[in-house]
Parts: structure tokens; C-alpha cells; sequence
């Protein structure tokens, strides 16, 4: 990792050494305004440290020509490997590839071969490409083309100060698949091995942060060979650990070491090594196994069915989602007494266990799971502040309930972290039940 | 706005003349990793853009004083107005207090105020303070001290070369908090008056952003004054309208007479002035109007309902919600015949308007929407193709169907401009109901 290959920097340009460090620019008026996030560098970054080269600044400007080319040639002076994302498009106030074009003192120059391309895509839409469109087939002279295969705007890469230039749309899905499929494998083909690097993730449930750091101990130190790192989403951990060594042989049998014993000590929490979403990785468990699946939600509003249809495939298993969110609705669908809920009020174990059991047989599904808690603001009392949430599984006929004590953060923290508690609870139970099948 | 007074400067300072340029240091190694997304810089944008200075760069870096320093120094001499956010914690590796300090080439010292108000901090939590969090009682000498109504590390704002560095903390809530109560204020304050800026805005459903432009017409343009900026979130459209003038009320009566047009032209569909979230706004005036709500929903597997019961105090009027993603459901659930869902399919006129009754009549509500549809990958035929969705209204015991084209982005993105038609449609419904109470 490291050096770029000397040839590809092209007769007369300096040759880049050690290229450990890269700068991202993000590009858009929208951006700079506060009007959308830019989430295009987040993933450039975590994209590039999976070369082992780590992103040490990120710089966001508007759609201004001017202040591009400046930053192009300052920042391809500094580190060698910049990449941009967004301006590509065909108006004018996309100026991405003039600014490039600027700062590598070259002219645009129009790609006959692109220029058909975009042709084809507009006449394959039965309609004549605009003229401005013709705009996204110019290149700053000496480019290389990188095809996008989710848009219009292809990108590029270019020579400016002896630092290399990749130029990636903006829209997300475009620069994603730009990303991965024509900037990583360049740079891994391109970068000389000055050493190798290993990767492995994991993704776990039902533990917060605080929890996981004391388990993990001295797997967390700064110094650490493999290093972790580990970010928390609303009881979602993200776990990586990058190893460091020689040759990519040593690398990977340094990750992978830590990487046995990490799923030893953490074998009931990790829930997927390459699905970071638990919906995602429950869904399809429950698809696999055809296990039929009733929801039954209260605080949660529909939450937990919206996230599990968005996996699709679910219509095989999903029998019917109830929102049960007054008295009423417990009684009506679900078959909860009144007197139940009188007795021990909507959110408590009783009331949970009737609400899984009754939709269970209301659906004629073999795992029913219900959620009733107190999301907040209102509506909590010392015995059952805030983020107190009952969930229920009623599985084979077998009914087990739980108390969770969410952080009541806010409301939709305490929404969220109920849904993740209840994915956590059908994955240990399928887990459980698969001994049985 | 503009122009720093001069007496806030010091003595022996530059004085700061018009200052409608600023710039963003967003402060983190999680930010530089891609492990969070920056969503500060741009909450710091608007509330400046409101002000009449706009934001030209955000510099995204992670804890590193060395980078930190020559950053504040030179964005300090370029922009006069530089806001941090970020590095302010207890630890070691939060440095921005240090690059502050190293930057105005001063020393840090210890305020016995805020050491004072820290302890007591920690006191009433029941314990002693950490010695390490007596650093966040440090500051650059000559800083102003910003309070912290929502956590333990206060902002401060000191001289740069000239420019003013303001340094805010990182959480957004502490962040939101400091800015709105502490920096905002300030700048008001101090910010010679060379001529004065207003602003309008404005939320839209029920138009494309294309649909928008060809409405709008000249008031988009780039010169026009107000100028009106436009954005689009999945149906969603976000409209500003910023007047500049010599005089407050200058700028007011300008921007005043173009959003009295403004309201006339799309009086269908502005939904709110102050709220961007329909589902807020819609939720909202369901509870007021105290009409009860059931939802049947199918390709958005319960989004819709998820979305309403965001809203505090939904219980009031939200009778019970069905996802009935399988064709037994709807007919267990929502009495819709076997018969009408083989002649017609699930996705049709027919079945929507079956479930809308249907849920209804077994809620015992005034209102009831059902949403069917085909959100994708599969399941697109040529007459049905993917983004094809059947929306209905039961209203008073009137049901009005209509088929929504959406475009077929993503499953994701299918789903989500579902629920804002649906939302769309039970706006307009309700304010056409206005005249009959």
C-alpha cells in the first residue's frame, strides 16, 4: 500500500512516493448551504482506509470554479490522492470538470466514444439528448474516463502538481458504485505494497458501548495490531478491525487470529459479519427458514414491520402486521381483556404476553413478537419512567416476555432502540430453535 | 450585516470590515473516518445564511492540533468569521482548545468561574469530578467564554490574525443549543448593519422539483431578489425566499410581497411555513380536529403509521393500523373479498378502496387510507410496472381512489414518496372537510 506505480503518473510528472494520506473534496452549492448532508465521504473514507490510506481532511465547497481550481492544486500537492465527488452534471453551475481542467492546465477535449454513449442512452429513452448533455463527454486533456453505470456523468482521473485527481459524481448510488468498481481497484492495482492491510467487520446486537469496551479490554488500545474501532447506532455496534503487516499472507493471518477469538467471546452479540442493517440480516433468516412472522406494535407505531418490508422477500413470511396503539385495538384484534389492561395497565408483562399469544392465532403464525413501552415525552411515572418497554415473543406456543430500560434519549431514540431489542430477541430465538428443527 | 463593530475586536486587532464570508471547522476523528456524518456544518450554514453571511467552506478534520492550528490560522485571516464545532470533551484527545490557543499564539488558562460551575456539575450528579475534566475550565487567554445549557464543555470565541474564531462543541444537541442562545445573538449584535436581509419559507407536497421550476418561473432566478432556493426530498419540497434591502424593513416588505404571491400560487401545496415534516404537520392537524384515523397499508409495510406515530399525541385520534402485506390478511383483517383480489389483483382501484372500508368500518374511524402497490425489485408487469400505487380515502363513508406513478428509484424510495402521496392526499381531504364542520 502506498506508492503509486511510477508509469501511471505519465513522462514529466513527479512520481508519487508513500501515498498513506488523501484529501476528499465534496462539491455542491446544496451541500455548503446546509440543504443535504453530504454523506459521499463518510464512504470515500471508509473505502480508501480499507486500502490503508486514510483520509486526513475532507473539504466541502460550492459549485464556484474559482475556488475548486484552487483547492485541486493545492490539495493534489499535499497529498497525492484527492478525490471529489459531485459537479458533474450537465448545467452550468457544474463545474467539477472545468475547475480540473484549470488546475491541471489543460483544455477540455470532447470523447467521441462518450459522446455515443450518452447518445445511445437518450435515443434508448426515445428521446434526443439534450445539447446540454454533451457537456458531461469533455475531459480535462490526458484523463482517464471512468464509466458510470447508474447515470450520466462519467468520471475521471487526472494529473494536477504530481497528485492524482479522481473526479466521482455526486448522487450517492452513482459515486458508490464509481467507488467500487473503478477508483479502489485502480488504486489497489496502482499503489505500490509497501505493506498490506486486513479487514474484517462484525455487526452486533444487544450490548451498548460501554459494555462492549469492557469486554473487549485491551483489544482496544490505540497500539493495538489488529486495531478496532467501533461505532454505536441506537444498540447497533459496528465493529472493525484492520490488521497491519508485511506481506497480506501475515496481514491476514494477524486479523484473523483476533477475528476467531472476537467471535468466540462475542458468539451470542455478533449478529452478521457483511449485513450492517439487523433488519436485513433477521428478514432473511426468518425468509430462509420459512418461519411465518405477526407483529404486534404499540409505542413502536409500525416501526419494526416498516424496517422488516423493506427487506424484500418478506411477503413469503409476513402474515400481518397489527398497530395496536389504543386499548381498543388490543382488545379488538389481538383479543386482550380489558380487565387485563385495567389490572396491569397497556405496558407490562401481561399485556405483552396477550398481545404476542393473540397474534399468533389471529395470523395462524408459529413467531409472533409485540412491543408496548413508554417512547416519551409524556407518559411516564417513577415505576415506568420513560423508555420502560415491554417486548413479547410467542414462539411455538411458547410465550416469553421481557422488560428493556431504553435510554429515554427521545422519543424516537427509545423507538428506535426498542426495534433493535426486539430484531436482537427473534434472532436469539431462531437461533435457539434451530437445534430443534 | 457585515462589518465586525471594531470595539469587539481589542486593542490591537485588526478590525474586521464587511463579513458576509465564512467558514466551517468540523472537529473529529469519527467525522474523517466516515463512522459519523457531519450534520453540524450545515445547521451552522443556514442559521449564518440567515444572518446574511454565507458559508463558502467546511473543512472537515480529525483531532490533530498540529492541522487544527494551521487551519484556524489561515481561515482566520481569509474569512474573518470562523466557526468550529467539535474537540472540546475531556479527554486528550480533544484538542480544538489547544489549536485555538496555539493559533492566537496565547496561552490557556484555567477560568476559576467555570472550574467552579463544572464541580458543582458533578456534585449534584452525587460525585467528584474527574481531574481530567478540569481541562474544560481551560480557554485561550482573552477568549469569551459561551455557555452550556445542555452539556459539560462550554464554547468560546478568540481573535485569529483578525478574524474571529467561535468554538462550539460537537454533540448536535449542545451544538443547536450554544449556536441558537450564544453565537447567533452575538453576531447580530456585533455585525455592523450595511444593509439588512429577510427571509420566508416554505413546505410543499404534491409537485415534483421540475413540476416547481416550471410554476416559479423568474422568481428562480439567480439574480432575482428575493432569491428563492429549492430543494426535494422524496415528494417533499423545501422552498426559501431571502430579500436583501438597504433597511430591515426594506428587506421584510420585499420579501413579504413575494411570498403573498407566493401562497396564492401554490396555495394547494404549501402544507406549512414552519414545519417540514408532513407527518408532523398532518398528525397535527388530525389531533386538533379530533378526527379518528385507521391506515391499511401494504407495499409500505407499515411507514405510514410508523411516520404518524413520530408525532406526540397521535393516541388521541389513531385508531389501529394494519399492515396486511398478504392477500389472507386482507381479507381476515379488512373483510376485502378473495373474489375481488383474483379478478382485480391486489394492486387495483378496487382492492385499495376494499381496504380503505374495510378498515373503517372495523376501527370505528371517521377517516381511513389504505396504500397497495408494487414498491419493487420484483413484481413489475407492463400495465403494473414497479411504482405503480393505489391510494384510498374512506371519509365520512366516501371513498376516493387514485392510482400514484412514482418513480421507481429504489424499493426505499418507492415507499417513501408512497407515504408522502398518502400523506398528501389526507391533507387536502381534511382541509376540504374544513367547510363542513
Amino acid at each position: 500500500v502506498g506508492a503509486l506505480r511510477a508509469e501511471e503518473a505519465g513522462a514529466g510528472r513527479a512520481v508519487i512516493g508513500e501515498a498513506r494520506r488523501a484529501a476528499v473534496v465534496a462539491v455542491g452549492d446544496e451541500l455548503i448551504r446546509g440543504e443535504r448532508a453530504d454523506s459521499n465521504s463518510g464512504e470515500i473514507a471508509a473505502a480508501l482506509a480499507d486500502l490503508g490510506i486514510e483520509v486526513e481532511r475532507v473539504l466541502v465547497l460550492g459549485d464556484d470554479a474559482a475556488l475548486l481550481e484552487r483547492a485541486f492544486v493545492e490539495l493534489c500537492g499535499a497529498y497525492r490522492i484527492v478525490v471529489a465527488t459531485g459537479g458533474l452534471g450537465p448545467t452550468l453551475d457544474d463545474v467539477t470538470r472545468d475547475a480540473a481542467a484549470a488546475a491541471a492546465r489543460v483544455k477540455l477535449v470532447r470523447s467521441p466514444e462518450v459522446l455515443e454513449e450518452l447518445s445511445a442512452l437518450w435515443r434508448r429513452r426515445g428521446r434526443e439528448m439534450p445539447r446540454s448533455n454533451a457537456r458531461q463527454a469533455e475531459f480535462p486533456e490526458g484523463a482517464q474516463v471512468m464509466a458510470n453505470r447508474c447515470g450520466t456523468a462519467p468520471g475521471f482521473r487526472v494529473w494536477i502538481e504530481g497528485g492524482m485527481l479522481a473526479a466521482l459524481p455526486g448522487p450517492p448510488r452513482e459515486m458508490r458504485d464509481m467507488l467500487a468498481r473503478e477508483l479502489v481497484p485502480y488504486l489497489r492495482a496502482t499503489c505500490g505494497v509497501s505493506g498490506a492491510l486486513a479487514t474484517r467487520r462484525f455487526f452486533l446486537l444487544g450490548l451498548s458501548e460501554s459494555e462492549f469496551a469492557d469486554r473487549a479490554g485491551a483489544w482496544m488500545e490505540r497500539a493495538a495490531n489488529p486495531l478496532m474501532g467501533v461505532t454505536a447506532h441506537h444498540g447497533v455496534l459496528h465493529v472493525t478491525l484492520r490488521a497491519r503487516a508485511e506481506s497480506e499472507p501475515g496481514a491476514n493471518a494477524l486479523v484473523d487470529a483476533r477475528a476467531g477469538e472476537f467471535r468466540a467471546r462475542f458468539r451470542h452479540e455478533v449478529f452478521s459479519e457483511d449485513e450492517p442493517r439487523p433488519h436485513f440480516a433477521v428478514g432473511r433468516a426468518l425468509i430462509e427458514r420459512g418461519i411465518g412472522l405477526a407483529l404486534a406494535e404499540s409505542c413502536t407505531g409500525g416501526l419494526l414491520a416498516a424496517r422488516l418490508t423493506e427487506v424484500p422477500g418478506i411477503s413469503a413470511v409476513l402474515r400481518e402486521a397489527w398497530v395496536t396503539y389504543s386499548n381498543e385495538a388490543k382488545t379488538r384484534s389481538l383479543g386482550v381483556s380489558r380487565e387485563l389492561i385495567e389490572r396491569h395497565g397497556a405496558v407490562s408483562r401481561e399485556v405483552a404476553e396477550a398481545m404476542a399469544s393473540g397474534a399468533a392465532r389471529a395470523a395462524g403464525a408459529r413467531l409472533a413478537v409485540s412491543i408496548t413501552g413508554i417512547a416519551g415525552p409524556e407518559g411516564g411515572t417513577p415505576e415506568k419512567p420513560v423508555g420502560t418497554v415491554w417486548i413479547a415473543l410467542a414462539f411455538d406456543g411458547r410465550v416469553d416476555a421481557r422488560e428493556h430500560r431504553l435510554a429515554p434519549l427521545s422519543r424516537d431514540a427509545v423507538r428506535a432502540q426498542a426495534v433493535h431489542a426486539a430484531l436482537d430477541r427473534i434472532r436469539r430465538a431462531v437461533l435457539a430453535a434451530r437445534g430443534a428443527d
